[in-house]
């Protein structure tokens, strides 16, 4: 028995799943276009050198590393001479190739947005696949906190368009917490792994993160600290700016150094260029956010929904300023955000967010063929009906008429368009109305124009 | 040093390419769209298994093979064991996966189009790459040559409103081809060897055919009559009318056998349909084309640009009734057509066939920023603007207003929005229109209406 099934943790779109997803990267584009962000593509393929060394150890096990072909493939090579291309696993580390190389053709302040499919070969499981979109938005250019603000307003307008309420900036600070870790002793090299370790606060608790940070070799002390900055911040369920203002007041005894006053700086800016947003009251400042990439070195951002059943983030983002020096002579300030288009559309469906106008159907008309010798005038009428907008199915059979309408009923086109021999003798049309059952007999030209009243009435009406 | 290149043979695509593509992409979803085709996705990696044994040998060998993952690697194995996953290769063979699997939640006649990006390890050459894009359409569950007709005037419509007058469909069937193979003895497992040959007549001549004829073991006689075939409808220079009619008087001669016949029935039929649509006049039939791939089962096309460098075909097609019962239980007829999105792109480049209001710059108005303090001014007003339905960028830094101008005539921003001191305190703004370079100082409220003006009027122009 053959498999019909796609590959494991990839999915097929069927119409109307493809047209949900259009709808959502409409929005998503149309509040970038707004914000002056341009469109980018890259390959799916990269040189698997481009990626490798960029993701941290686990990231790079998930990469899909393609075969050499022909001559250039030697069966019995270690598996690292097996492969020289491999399958995007996101869209920053592109983007930082392309600016590299295209430094001279880009404008200085370079805003792209990219949302095309990334794949990891990561254990399938609910809302994560193997291939899957990511929605990027990036600002090239610039250290200014302008950016962050920007970034921060369109994702906020983006949820809001898309109709969530229930969402939130959580906003933390690379220099925030390297610069604690620094006044604590812990070494520059081992700034990655604690975070690392920090970011799974959610998912192990406090008790599994110290037992992590015991396992680094961090000692007692310094993890009482790490914990003790923490807890000062502790989430009450206070409302955003009590919180946020709570927050200024605790940073006061604690931000210290040069580098977290920095952080605090950064913050106070983001802070008060995101007013008059749509980000406005949705920012929460977040010292337990620290995020898993390597790369960052500054603002670090994510968004959550608090309500319902759904639980992580949606999207998230940061300011990395060294990445793009990796593939160029030049260190060029950056920072991005990216859109989980797959959860996106989870909880949407979930919620019934998806606006009843929609078009789900394929048409708004069907046609039918009234005998062998009537196709062409089928044809014709079809092809008037579409030059006036409609869109048009033709029935491709002479079958019965009733097979005819019990098909239209079934792909839910909202109108048939009958053109029998005394209908064509008449130069008319009979149009039947699907939904109420009325139909009537008409001069052949009025027929397009009928069909679209109906058809702006009922998208009005929802 | 780093390699920043795309993988060879693929492509970055910077936003003004971005847009050049969208914009073609846009005309044939939206023909596509008008005929009541639907739009369907599928994964870039498919099951090896899915692919292997439906391009022929030639086909499997520019297949990417992905590299096992983890504990499935053996790196002694031998080649076929290291790959279980590949890249799609065409946009038939899964849509085939697709109907097979999803039998009982599509639609009878399910009518789908599919514009993704498909991988073949070839050669690079000009307008060859390794990345490219497929425009599908393809129509399943009806014999009727309404479905080739619908199918031909509908890629007609697409390059007529794309600007294209100097294309022909040429059309041929398999039944024509095979019939007369097998009138001439040539057994049926040689019929795709031989018809592989021909489709290669443009390419080595006449003398390239009969010697790669000889190879294939054909005996010389067979070859002479195969030869007069196609001598009795050699191209002359005649429009597609004479031609035709020439075409039907000698096929009379010709076409003597049950299948031949069939065939020519279809090419009645395809002719009749297409009148009163785009194809009009646009159909001429071509006895010596014969299309590579062996799924192919009754008439076959082909899209050609007459006139200008450009050679080859930018699309084509065909009947394939057999290939969705290989993944399945069920024969479902099926008719299918390919527009190469990358050759259209590049004649319509070189014959500077893109719209001039193509919108390519980044946004409607370049927003100053003034100083550090009146930042949070300066984004409210980016946000009034979008609001009103414009793109605005945001200048990112507090720059001196002569390098802010600089840069908004660099990126072809048509307007620069002011907000210095003395507008703030006057509640205005300095609009300075960046093409005739004058500038006037107005409310704030009325600047979006401005832009919006000019807009409408550059647009209407062009």
């Amino acid at each position: 028995m053959v498999n019909t099934n796609p590959a494991r943790g990839m999915r097929d779109f069927l119409p109307a799943q493809v047209r949900q997803r259009e709808y959502v990267i409409s929005i998503i584009k149309e509040v970038y276009e707004s914000y002056g962000f341009e469109p980018l593509e890259t390959p799916a393929v990269e040189n698997l050198e481009t990626l490798t060394g960029k993701y941290g150890e686990e990231g790079n096990q998930l990469i899909y590393k393609i075969l050499k072909r022909g001559e250039k493939l030697d069966p019995n090579a270690p598996e690292k001479d097996l492969s020289d291309l491999a399958l995007r696993y996101d869209l920053t580390v592109p983007l930082a190739r392309v600016v590299a190389n295209h430094k001279n053709d880009l404008p200085k302040f370079f805003k792209r947005y990219q949302i095309q499919p990334v794949w990891r070969a990561d254990r399938p499981a609910r809302g994560r696949y193997r291939e899957f979109y990511q929605c990027d938005v990036d600002a090239i250019g610039s250290s200014s906190m302008i950016v962050e603000a920007e970034l921060i307003s369109a994702v906020c307008e983006i949820l809001h368009k898309l109709g969530f309420k229930d969402f939130e900036i959580r906003l933390n600070h690379r220099k925030v917490l390297t610069g604690y870790l620094n006044e604590k002793g812990v070494s520059f090299e081992k700034h990655i792994d604690v975070l690392v370790v920090i970011d799974k606060l959610n998912k192990i608790g406090k008790n599994g993160v110290r037992q992590e940070l015991i396992n680094q070799g961090i000692p007692e002390e310094t993890i009482d600290g790490i914990e003790e900055l923490f807890n000062s911040f502790e989430d009450s369920g206070r409302s955003i700016e009590q919180w946020n203002n709570t927050f200024y007041l605790v940073a006061g005894n604690f931000f210290q150094s040069e580098e977290m006053t920095e952080g605090l700086d950064d913050f106070r800016s983001i802070g008060k260029y995101t007013t008059n947003s749509f980000a406005e009251g949705k920012v929460r400042f977040d010292i337990s956010l620290a995020r898993g990439l390597s790369y960052y070195t500054g603002a670090i951002m994510e968004i959550i929904l608090t309500d319902g059943d759904f639980l992580g983030s949606i999207g998230g983002g940061g300011r990395y300023d060294g990445l793009i020096g990796m593939f160029g002579k030049e260190q060029i300030p950056a920072c991005g955000f990216t859109l989980g288009l797959e959860r996106i559309l989870i909880v949407m469906e979930e919620r019934g967010m998806f606006p009843k106008e929609l078009n789900t159907n394929s048409a708004d008309v069907l046609v039918t063929i009234w005998n062998e010798e009537t196709i062409g005038e089928s044809l014709k009428l079809a092809n008037d009906l579409r030059q006036k907008g409609l869109r048009v199915f033709v029935y491709p059979e002479s079958d019965k008429l009733g097979k005819q309408f019990k098909y239209a009923s079934q792909i839910n086109v909202p109108f048939v368009c009958v053109l029998g021999e005394s209908e064509l003798a008449e130069n008319k049309v009979t149009l039947k109305n699907m939904e109420t059952g009325e139909q009537e007999t008409i001069e052949r030209d009025e027929a397009a124009a009928r069909v679209k009243i109906h058809k702006q009435n009922s998208q009005s009406k929802s």
